[in-house]
């Protein structure tokens, strides 16, 4: 009864200290998703939480984020920054990103061995075994040597749980890998591949397999490996729509496979097409069902990434978005086990060097403008490009779906337009031809589109890209680059950089041990933190 | 006795919990600076904080902080990204600026009424009350009708704390404003120092006041003014130093006034002037003898924000070190009242679109090479670039000031260097001729500069810029914004604005009640926080 008492009266105590900041900012933004704080008694016995979500976006850190939860509520409310009018109040009631509504948010430092621009072999690396080695290496010291062991194989040897790897790009990727595989090089698909399958993890799905016959194509099929190993191996939503915890280890490849076997950037996907999120929630079915000792759970939003690194800022939005949506399905699981579960989110890296602000726009941003593009930069490639250079199409008729498919309009058929009643604003007196709305292209932008156009058409592949090409397009096709370069600059955003940055990335925490997360540290603590919560060695 | 057993036992599971994460993180990185963690005792009972301190980096973000302590490691380290060597392995042992190693590391949302890329007048409202208002504003509403009470003004009147205000600007520009006045237009210069002086605040120092006989020169001088009203005004640092909490209401004004009246920058600043430390020492002496109340202080690195701006990454480092140097001074006080101190480090918006990255140079980084800068921008317009108007320099001429002051070498000179045997590598096979220690200008980048230098020769104020004259050089001088974008790329980092950004914010927390910090929230939580923790309505 004392012993009660006392108990009672350390966890009000407690609770008032510990959680006090937590319940203000929880209970009023994330009320609608997450119905159940984390109870005082629960952060007293710092329990060791049975399911874990781990959530990478890869190359998203706080620009990614922030562009998306801007973008999307400037959508969403009308708002066109730099279009101040008398009386105007740019309000923004709520987060459309609620994991930006976890209570608690860190930061973690990303540098690997190499490079303070690291690459995701690494830092997954570090997530995943708390070392740091080269970019390109996985799980694995700087000499290629020594293995590390993962959170996930420790997991699963010492607690038993079932681990499921969800990657919305190949399963054999950097990311999705380090989960699971312990190579010198990430370019080793094979091999990653066969380590895979010799995982036993539970549940794998996502994009296709790199390589699934080996860089010769004379090794035997992983998926037939996989089989022969006791996996079930899915290849339609029809079939996935039936898998359950009873079909046991399963490897669900996506029936929709786009750029390099990926699963399509979000941005092209049809509504029909299952999304990362679906992915998500058939695995929470699979690994929690009849289960009694816990699971994790790394999902990986890939084509972040791949957007960025294109500097197609509307495929990352949409992709990030995505992210957030499988996200929300952890969320739901969480508010029926809140004493239970632990979700994190966190990105690998920034890619691209994405900015909220851009130097011909000040301080004006024009978000609404990127929801003119309706298809990603590879899907245009795909789709588009390709028969420009198969039919040598005209610079005027190339416009005319840039138009289509970008909205940015040339001056000459706005003026068109404009002498037939349809209006469109000409550019006007803002110091560089940018004004709200404004997708006319001024003469500057439409003489780069062009040279980017001719740069295309002419593409030799033997011919080395001169600096200021490389600088324009990095290894991009300099038509499609072109584009988006223009249409996020028109939005008010921009990119400084094809490849990863040295920007930290944040770390977002919600349910049992979230407090650990908090503070800036080094990535290699978001493993030490988990090991420490989970009780592994 | 039992309640001294209920309350140990209550202590020891509070500190459990709410404080385990802390000591890890905290003991092992802040050891030498920290002295001393925050009792368990302190955190149960959620003392209000007697001193306070809020340090803000203007314009600094994520992108200015990492870039500085990566740039301080690999100065100190000797180590240069992108030259990777077989067994070369990056190590960083721990982190430049202390408050990295804060136990509390939470993120701020900066959008304001007006933009997602917010000013100065409105974040620091936001900070500072706890209201969004337009960018221009400072401490009133939209319409410019209501003022909003501060933190300060709230603490003075119902605390009886002392209040003090120091920026590395002019101690009336919008930031250090936002703690003292209430104007819809942050050019109100006059009438912002009226307000000042009328604040009756006990310490102010930094930079000089403009427009100190208003807009027109025709008003009582602003320091005149405040003598009459009881403050002490001290304009050398021989009267500085003699200042003591026995001079009473105080502004000192910096002896070495620079750019538009602001101290110098950091990297400008010679070993004898007062850095922005030194002001935060004797504010510390002023506002602490003899007062049993308790006190705040608003500490403003004003210049980071202003070398974001011109894009000068080496003067943005340098002067974000300066504040962390005065943030160590906070430290030290910290550690001799760990039980009755605060410190808060943030910024109000990122300014410059930094980023550690850029498209001509990959995965790599050279950030030593910006070591090679030895002035300011701003410094270098004063000093050399109106010279070289005044007698038409010749280019040849110029860019040997260019090399001795920025480290970049033409061509020809390198080439004739190499023949008298001084060894200068030539841009080599990287696919932008960009290579680790090589600061010789490519061809295109002699020409970039060259353009730049026609451009500033031959300027003509009345001349509009054409939209790309206007991405290369803002409103900066062309001449010199050139040179610090080269030598930033070549460093592996680039600008991609010239205005405010919309990044997130970090929130760094020290001391009694850091833990209300944690999170991703509005800038207009900061305030609230402070205003719960500080108790004051």
């Amino acid at each position: 009864m004392k012993k009660q008492t006392i108990k009672a009266l350390a966890v009000t105590l407690a609770a008032c200290i510990a959680i006090g900041s937590c319940a203000v900012a929880f209970g009023k933004n994330i009320v609608t998703k997450v119905e159940k704080e984390v109870s005082a008694e629960e952060m007293v016995t710092t329990k060791t939480p049975k399911y874990v979500f781990l959530f990478i976006g890869d190359g998203m850190s706080y620009p990614q984020i922030e562009t998306t939860n801007y973008y999307l509520s400037a959508v969403k409310n009308g708002t066109s920054m730099g279009d101040k009018k008398e009386g105007t109040v740019l309000e923004k009631e709520s987060d459309e990103l609620s994991f930006l509504d976890f209570p608690v948010a860190g930061s973690a430092q990303t540098y690997d061995s190499s490079s303070f621009c690291p690459d995701s072999a690494s830092t997954a690396t570090s997530i995943s075994t708390g070392h740091k080695t080269y970019s390109g290496t996985i799980n694995m010291d700087e000499a290629g040597k020594v293995s590390y062991e993962t959170i996930t194989e420790k997991l699963k040897d010492q607690l038993g749980y079932k681990v499921g790897v969800i990657s919305s790009v190949n399963l054999n990727h950097a990311t999705p890998a380090a989960f699971y595989c312990h190579q010198p090089k990430r370019s080793n698909y094979y091999d990653i591949g066969l380590e895979m399958i010799d995982s036993d993890f539970d549940y794998f799905a996502g994009g296709g397999l790199l390589k699934p016959t080996g860089a010769n194509k004379d090794q035997e099929n992983l998926y037939d490996l996989a089989e022969k190993k006791g996996y079930t191996v899915v290849n339609t939503q029809a079939e996935a729509q039936n898998v359950t915890a009873d079909t046991g280890k399963t490897i669900i490849i996506d029936e929709h496979l786009a750029d390099s076997d990926a699963m399509e950037y979000e941005i092209d996907r049809p509504e029909d097409h299952w999304a990362l999120k679906d992915y998500v929630a058939k695995g929470i079915d699979c690994l929690y069902e009849g289960n009694d000792k816990g699971f994790f759970m790394m999902v990986e939003g890939g084509k972040i990434d791949w957007a960025c690194h294109a500097n197609d800022a509307a495929s990352t939005m949409s992709d990030t978005k995505a992210l957030s949506d499988a996200i929300d399905e952890a969320v739901d699981f969480y508010n029926e086990h809140p004493d239970e579960t632990l979700i994190l989110v966190t990105g690998d890296h920034e890619t691209g060097g994405l900015t909220i602000g851009y130097a011909g726009t000040n301080y004006d941003t024009f978000l609404q403008n990127l929801s003119n593009q309706k298809i990603s930069f590879s899907a245009f490639d795909d789709n588009y490009v390709s028969k420009y250079k198969e039919n040598n199409t005209s610079f005027d008729d190339v416009m005319k779906d840039v138009t289509d498919l970008f909205g940015l309009v040339p001056q000459s058929v706005a003026s068109q337009n404009a002498e037939t009643g349809v209006t469109t604003d000409s550019a006007d007196s803002h110091p560089t031809g940018v004004t709200s709305g404004n997708l006319v292209l001024t003469d500057y932008e439409l003489e780069k589109l062009k040279d980017a156009y001719d740069k295309t058409m002419s593409a030799n592949e033997e011919e080395k890209l001169s600096q200021e090409e490389y600088i324009l397009y990095g290894s991009y096709e300099p038509l499609t680059v072109t584009i988006t370069h223009i249409l996020n600059n028109k939005s008010g955003i921009s990119y400084s950089s094809y490849s990863h940055t040295g920007l930290p990335v944040g770390v977002f925490a919600l349910g049992v041990g979230q407090g650990e997360f908090e503070g800036y540290y080094d990535n290699t603590e978001i493993y030490n933190k988990m090991a420490d919560l989970l009780k592994v060695e």
